[in-house]
């Protein structure tokens, strides 16, 4: 019974992810579906990534949040168009979110749409939105088996991110063993490694952006 | 459709929970359902209260994974009865699992069952499995945000846990910021500052779980 109806809402989600996924390629729209932990930094690369796409890149974002509209606002002085999706304690986006948020962007204006996924490892991985590719977002301080132990996401993702290189030192995180049980899930996947508190690293995500958007934009 | 067959679940979920609590009410077993994120330290927080609590309590632990068993493994070293529970991508832990798994135990000669619920702080949240008590476990990495981002755990826990204080001065954290905001949402919680890496604080911890132990357990 609970299996039948999880398969239903998994095929009418990935029906409509479809859709969008359509509706994205007409217009050549990117969208970028950022997921990782509570704290992993996926908001503060989004502000690093905003700047530097100003006068490059016409930028919008979808924020996913369980409760409170923190991280939309952090985002309002970039002045780039927001829409915000609470979730009301729900643990992940859908594509029926996605696609009633897009069509309130002009998509003809828009080169990427940055969706910054609920804080959750697990759940959101599950769930095609439509996205052209999934990032996964870690920092360092959740320790180096997180890949191991969350297996699905960086099975999906076109990129990985792993930010707060800065804080390393300070931590038993094995570099090695991290990156080994990344290639082991996901062996081609891009690994950059960031701080985006102290600014380093970005150049190398900045480069997979817009190696990305060449591909997929009409005016890269 | 969806919010019925939602609603199914968490009925029947109750009612197991309600049959857990009652066994172990019966047998003045405490049952302590540690939540965080991944990486928040759960783990680490169970090596160190295991190795505290030999000689005084009885320990048991239930542990609660996504994929692989590294978690059950580190705990294997301290000798006490684990059982493993793999979710094969579910994410957080039901009443059902928790009931099938305290069958193994022998209650009779335990006095504090540990569960590790699956690393998220948006799921296990929303699921009773029959516990004394939910524990939230955050870290100062995470961000001073997170209660209110993320505001159901912090609800409903008994205890709060932040780990991870030796890595404060190298971050952003706020830590009045963070008190009040899980004061507003949970005016009575205990919140324990403390590093399990640097064993700071630990102590904090072990009197709130000797003072619980000592209303719940046989022989405390």
């Amino acid at each position: 019974m609970k299996i039948t109806v999880m398969k239903n809402i998994l095929n009418a989600n990935q029906n409509k992810a479809d859709e969008v996924r359509g509706v994205l390629a007409a217009k050549r729209v990117l969208m970028v579906n950022l997921i990782g932990s509570p704290g992993s930094g996926k908001t503060t690369l989004l502000e690093k990534t905003i700047a530097h796409c100003a006068g490059r890149f016409a930028i919008a974002v979808i924020e996913g949040d369980v409760a409170t509209d923190r991280d939309a606002r952090r985002l309002q002085p970039h002045n780039v168009p927001i829409v915000l999706i609470n979730t009301d304690g729900a643990c992940h986006l859908e594509s029926i979110s996605i696609q009633q948020a897009l069509d309130t962007f002009d998509l003809d204006t828009i080169d990427i749409v940055f969706v910054e996924n609920v804080g959750n490892l697990v759940c959101p991985a599950e769930f095609d939105i439509g996205e052209f590719g999934k990032v996964a977002v870690c920092s360092v301080t959740e320790g180096d088996d997180k890949p191991e132990k969350y297996p699905l996401l960086f099975r999906e993702a076109k990129a990985l991110v792993l930010n707060k290189i800065d804080l390393c030192e300070y931590t038993d995180f094995d570099m090695d063993a991290f990156t080994q049980s990344v290639t082991m899930l996901n062996g081609t996947i891009p690994q950059m490694h960031i701080s985006c508190r102290r600014e380093k690293g970005l150049d190398t995500w900045f480069a997979w952006l817009e190696e990305t958007a060449g591909r997929v934009c009409r005016n890269p």
